[in-house]
């Protein structure tokens, strides 16, 4: 048997974990709901069963268990400081009770930092020294590898490029900022985007498929798919402002490659044309021979990122660069 | 004696090179002004001259010898791509020649990355573990240093923080987009806000200093400083949007300091107070708690930046971090 730790992926609808070996294999794969509200102590208890039932189904016992979690972490400390979609997930010290009942090295880390060294290790980023990923979903986040590790900041916060500015003038997001990517781009800002429009009796399409509901990201994108010139365009106006923020921040940390993950991406060709277009409008000179690529894990993404993250912390050695 | 390394510091106006000491002793300093007009050919001679002069005044032979340089370089290569205020200074490998000449290593880096290097270890950056450094000066630029070392990227152009886009619908940048922080916030943009200042009438102070000259950034700053409240609100508006800038590339680097040097930076709290405002009501969570300090190496920066730089190609380590 090859070593394997625990990858585990908390999600605000699912919370999911299995066995990875070093080369990436996925066994034993656990997959429940995550609950709608839960006590610190529930949620600890829920997650000691999943994984516990994870490390009983391996025939040699795991190295370690790595959790990726959504929001504020401090991964030195193993603790959750506040993520918002987890219920009992604030100030909740997430190792110590996990690796006491485990028996076993627990690691936690942010869950698109986690995406980030998946992608580098197992993804699309094969091949990369120096990888930005982002993922594109209901919010914007992402992940930076430095030289072939997950780089963190001084605070453990690096890589949040939903808040960089990309329109001083444009509407307010939620962390208080104007114009932040997040509140241009995203699940949450295509949602105002198809609330804008139907305000404005622009498209008669997207009504008939929202009827009398709150309009969401994926109307719009269904009526973008169905033919819908207004929805088109919004679709592929979002796709040209993230290219220029990746654009930007391809300038700032010339990587090999930009990586992408999330539910946005679903809308293809119609996000990604104008996306790599404007990116490569704006990436300064040689840079522009950064690549694009579009993560093909799927479910699998934040398991294999947790446990890349944990064979990094063990200290196994990355994947070896594939010939460029 | 302690091991000396030759620091050199190549400049649109000056030509400067100096012997220093690994904790950042400077002497035997040159200083002459650069050619309007040279070949190749006579840029390396001229180099040559001064860098012996510099490298013969050492009581024991230097270690090696750094050139900081502007424009795309390729310091593995040791090859200046392209730098358009250095007469000469293109498609030129610089190291080989140098070195012969001299009979010591030699390394080539670009002059904001060897700035960054050199505020993280002998200036205003002293202390921090990732820093994000800006030159402020004619253009914007910019240089990283993560978890101690210099980070060039994957082609060596890591810290081209002049282009990342803050405006989509902004003026045109002289590398071709729209919205550049260079095209908005520079000493080149600043002349343009002054040009449009006069041309709208908009200043009799302005109008008096410039006359019939071709307005400059010191022009706009001279009025301001004299009271002028549109110049003033430009330079104020300038410091804003660098902090929008600042603020966004904090979220993604999360360094423990930004640190800051340049022509620009002679415009004090006029430019910093709302630059620093800026900059933490972007500033994500406790990335807020980043530093932001500005440079006193003065003259001395790209000779120190230099020979950081040189420190650190030969494998001596950094400076020891300051408690923080």
């Amino acid at each position: 048997m090859p070593p394997v730790v625990v990858g585990a992926d908390l999600g605000g609808t699912h919370l999911r974990a299995a066995l990875v070996t070093e080369s990436g294999e996925v066994s034993a794969r656990h997959d429940a709901p995550t609950p709608k509200s839960a006590t610190p102590e529930e949620m600890i208890a829920l997650l000691v069963t999943i994984l516990g039932d994870v490390v009983r189904a391996s025939a040699t016992p795991p190295l370690a268990v790595c959790v990726g979690t959504p929001g504020l972490i401090n991964a030195d400390q193993g603790k959750v400081i506040l993520a918002p979609n987890i219920p009992g997930f604030r100030n909740l010290v997430l190792t110590e009770p996990l690796a006491s009942a485990l028996a076993l090295p627990v690691f936690i880390e942010n869950d698109a930092s986690a995406a980030a060294l998946g992608e580098f290790r197992y993804g699309a980023g094969r091949g990369a020294r120096n990888l930005l990923h982002g993922t594109l979903g209901t919010g914007i986040g992402g992940g930076i590898v430095i030289e072939g590790r997950l780089y963190r900041g001084s605070r453990g916060l690096a890589g949040e490029i939903g808040h960089v500015i990309l329109d001083p003038a444009g509407p307010r997001c939620n962390c208080g900022s104007r114009g932040c990517l997040e509140a241009l781009v995203s699940g949450v800002a295509f949602a105002a985007r198809a609330r804008k429009l139907l305000a404005a009796g622009g498209s008669e399409l997207l009504l008939e498929i929202v009827g009398y509901r709150d309009p969401t990201a994926a109307d719009l994108f269904a009526a973008a798919n169905a033919g819908d010139q207004k929805c088109e365009a919004e679709v592929r106006h979002g796709g040209h402002r993230l290219g220029l923020a990746f654009g930007g921040l391809v300038n700032v940390l010339n990587p090999d490659a930009v990586t992408l993950s999330g539910g946005l991406l679903q809308m293809g060709d119609m996000l990604l044309e104008p996306l790599r277009k404007a990116m490569f409008s704006i990436a300064y000179g040689p840079a522009s021979g950064t690549l694009v690529r579009v993560s093909t894990l799927e479910d699998d993404a934040g398991i294999l990122g947790a446990a890349a993250v944990a064979f990094e912390r063990l200290g196994t050695p990355g994947a070896a660069p594939l010939p460029q």
